[in-house]
């Protein structure tokens, strides 16, 4: 193994002092409990929005905490949840009275200490709701979790839920919108390699040197199926499929395309997914109306990609293009 | 070889075209000769500035593209030169009547090209100037090179003169600015892995399971020395101490400390990175007055990283912060 780190056990609160140094501007970071807070928070009156999980996805959270998406984000160690006591530290660094949304990818980890941290915090008469995301369409059950995970979908749910609380939405209509997101958008991952965590030194899995893993979660966890390697057309198809079932959007649709990069993919491969992705959905009458392109979820140092579809409305629209000031995502001001 | 590619020989053309179908709202593309140009090119009254150079470093330079930077990008092949006919045309295409300024990285074809053009174009009656940037303190000739390589720093200067020719500056004084900003940034870089060119198939060069090549090239040029791996604090300091001789900046100096991933490495481990270099700066009394982290001049799927310094000044600082609307860089409005 080889990576740019000291101590494997230090990674990720070195990683975030470094992420705290060149970022504050935007945030400010409580060393103990660990947690990367928006610099002004609490923002009085405005629903606070907490997101976290296990590092090892950035720029998903920390990333994404600043003005317009994210009050807080909690990092836990390398694909491991962190602990009710830094999300209730998080929550309540954020609650500027208008209550607290818990932005949670559906892994049986966050899931369950994201829930305790919610009802410590109403001990402390702070409301909170949770959206769990779970947009992969790779599995049903998986390693990790019960139902489908949560993936990349998760950065468009945080951008439109945090520009609908920017703008002065209450906590139920900006739980409502983080639903609404979640229910219209669907994701699918491939991997060419595996990710290396820094603690274990070896790689998450092995594929072979013509192997591809089609579904991979993003955390290495099984997909569905091992394929011998494909032009990157035939991956986008095969990663398109599922995703269009499930939605399945209707000719004149508007929708948002992304294409995430799993850490290890350099860009002009993606603009290569994309180029496919936008023209299968473009022959079926779809208007690719916005789009995202880039490492915004994900898996070390994993190469692969995975592709998110989320059909738009004027609302969502409205939403995405609101401003956002944030270190992995920004326009507007 | 894994890539998320089809044929080898369209990577290029392929890509651009997935820039083009996500970025439309930014960017054009002429495909024939292949060049990316702002959306409202040419900007009447407004110096042009084109930048260009091999594939396989991006978002450098198509991601820079639009308002606030480059006016327009020519790609050529994955780590070769454009030939002279798409930089001419890009030139053509972004004069506004204030002349051009090509901004070229330090690569014995590049230069030699983009000279062709720009004495084609001003047999056109446009005037342009050129600045080599040769921010890389690494070795003095290296392949493909005689002098400093121009790498990461790049970005720096686009970004700062593209916002003087935003804000209304003449050919004079965007070229000035230009020179400026090159004359005040030094980089060098690390690699831990090497980058594989789709035609070729195979990886560029080989390091040994525990061995990192330190200065190496954004091509995988060899660079100063093969070591074995040491921790990331180690590297840093190393990388950095040729810098800060060369520039070298003295206490209450600001500087923009700039970390730049190169393809293959995750985001965790360049904040690692920054954390140590803004803890050298710092404890030199050098004021880290603005940063930037994340993969800006990539070497395909290369793990690695780069830190670039650069010496500020008020006006530095102002151009700096100035609105930039592209799909890599965007800021303000």
């Amino acid at each position: 193994m080889k990576k740019l780190i000291n101590d494997p056990k230090n990674v990720v609160t070195e990683a975030v002092a470094g992420f705290e140094a060149a970022h504050s501007d935007l945030i400010r970071v409580s060393q103990e409990p660990l947690f990367i807070v928006r610099k002004d928070a609490p923002v009085r009156g405005k629903v606070g929005i907490v997101s976290g999980g296990g590092s090892g996805h950035e720029p998903l959270h920390g990333g994404f905490v600043g003005i317009g998406m994210l009050d807080a984000a909690v990092p836990g160690p390398v694909f491991t949840s962190p602990t009710p006591d830094p999300i209730l530290a998080a929550t309540k660094a954020v609650d500027g009275g208008a209550g607290v949304l818990h932005i949670v990818k559906n892994y049986t980890g966050d899931v369950l200490n994201f829930e305790t941290a919610a009802d410590l915090a109403s001990l402390d008469d702070i409301e909170v709701r949770t959206v769990i995301t779970n947009d992969d369409v790779a599995v049903k059950d998986s390693l990790y979790t019960a139902g489908r995970r949560g993936v990349a979908g998760t950065v468009l749910v945080e951008k439109i839920a945090g520009a609908a609380a920017e703008l002065g939405g209450d906590l139920q209509a900006v739980t409502a919108v983080a639903e609404k997101v979640n229910a219209r958008v669907r994701s699918m991952g491939v991997a060419l390699t595996p990710c290396v965590v820094p603690h274990a030194g070896e790689p998450s899995f092995v594929l072979a040197e013509d192997e591809i893993e089609i579904g991979i979660g993003i955390h290495g966890e099984p997909g569905r199926s091992r394929i011998p390697l494909e032009p990157a057309d035939a991956v986008v198809d095969r990663l398109l499929q599922p995703i269009l079932e499930d939605l399945p959007p209707a000719s004149g649709d508007r929708v948002l395309l992304f294409v995430n990069g799993m850490g290890g993919t350099p860009q002009i491969e993606l603009y290569i997914l994309f180029r496919r992705a936008a023209e299968v959905l473009t022959g079926m009458g779809v208007v690719v109306a916005r789009s995202l392109v880039g490492n915004y979820t994900t898996s070390l140092d994993m190469q692969g990609a995975s592709i998110s579809v989320l059909q738009l409305d004027d609302e969502l629209i409205t939403l995405w293009d609101a401003p956002v000031q944030t270190s992995a995502l920004r326009w507007g001001r």
